[in-house]
């Protein structure tokens, strides 16, 4: 627990580290499976109109807090006893990184559920049925890119950005519907709303998927990927008037 | 830049590294001065309808992704050679975690600035104005945590905290009241459905706000504070008829 390691032979040293670096890995994996069942049963509460799994899933949350938690104490934990360098250190820093992503997942996740209750009470809209495409495309980005992190593969992560784009595609076109869905009915709009946010929050998954891409190409390729790719959502320009 | 330091006397390793430390202090400071002017310039284009500023602040948000990414490399040079153990290695780490809350609250200005082009092209709202004390709030939340900050003043820091809960309740009367003004006309909807996001962009800000006060607290008191805070805004649950 001190510096002494620096004297036990160097075998010793990286096998003992291997090991501690093996506990952070399996953290994250286990936080992405955690944050991919959350979006696909928070999704499937929103449409199943099932307060009861929304319910699960905003209970759930405290699970991926308290990894991010265990993430931030190991990753401490190397940092101090075995002070890694070049490789080593760019791994526990991208766990650390990548946790957070993953408990902002989460967060989101939990947000489309809390919005599922209030849905519960309001007027069915066909539309919410849209969010189920979205929902499986940023979950399978996520278990994707998971995938990824446990084969350190940079190829796959970079598949799991060009994803992105597919994913800012259908919300921009749901965007548009909501919209237009909100001026064919007042009684709508707050319905239509809660589903904006949500299918917002679903967007923002596919960002956070992307950065957990970008944080492990920079994990094995030793350099931050250049910041070329289009960032966001494009419905920041979107305008839709009543017919 | 090796092993060497080891060998040369105490002193000088303490103030090589407190020299190392205090250009990563001064690039978090510069951070939150352009972070603060974002929100402050973001939100007068979006009330002035000024689409030259809402470029300016749109265009300036690299300095921000550059600043982040100069904060990235001095905390990886500090753990790489000064192993910082304790408090030094909670400074370190807290810088890495407040950069990314900074450079996040830049991207949420850009994106109000963003949504100032599109609301100049449609009929105005005046409840657009409503963005002002908001975003004064947030702004003062910021810039109070960055004083925190520089003075290592967990109590500071505990305040802004506070102020997080009186954003929430501004945001969430300011979405009541876009809704119901949807719900009078369907025109203003796209418009009122860009102020909503961005409403929600200054209210995402305040939480990034408070992430760096608690971080704060983790650097001084040196341990995680408990989860009790009420999270995020309450609009998840807000229903709102027509007349």
């Amino acid at each position: 627990m001190d510096e002494k390691s620096s004297v036990v032979p160097t075998r010793h040293i990286v096998s003992a580290f291997d090991e501690q670096l093996d506990i952070l890995h399996e953290l994250i994996r286990e936080m992405g499976r955690v944050a991919v069942r959350q979006i696909t049963e928070a999704v499937t509460a929103m449409t199943e109109r099932d307060g009861d799994l929304a319910t699960a899933v905003m209970a759930r949350d405290s699970v991926l807090d308290d990894l991010e938690r265990k993430v931030e104490a190991q990753t401490m934990r190397l940092l101090v006893l075995r002070h890694p360098k070049a490789n080593d250190l760019r791994d526990v820093i991208a766990a650390m990184r990548i946790a957070n992503n993953l408990e902002r997942i989460g967060d989101f996740a939990s947000n489309v559920a809390k919005r599922t209750m209030v849905l519960q009470t309001l007027p069915e809209v066909a539309l919410a049925r849209s969010m189920r495409p979205i929902a499986r495309s940023v979950a399978d980005m996520l278990e994707l890119v998971m995938q990824a992190y446990d084969e350190a593969d940079d190829t796959k992560a970079l598949a799991v950005r060009d994803k992105d784009e597919e994913v800012d595609r259908a919300y921009t076109a749901l965007f548009r519907e909501l919209l237009t869905y909100m001026m064919e009915g007042p009684v709508r709009i707050t319905a239509c709303t809660h589903l904006l946010f949500a299918a917002k929050n679903l967007e923002r998954i596919g960002d956070h998927a992307t950065n957990i891409a970008e944080t492990l190409c920079y994990r094995v390729q030793g350099q931050p990927l250049d910041a070329a790719r289009a960032k966001g959502d494009d419905t920041a320009a979107v305008t839709v008037m009543p017919a």
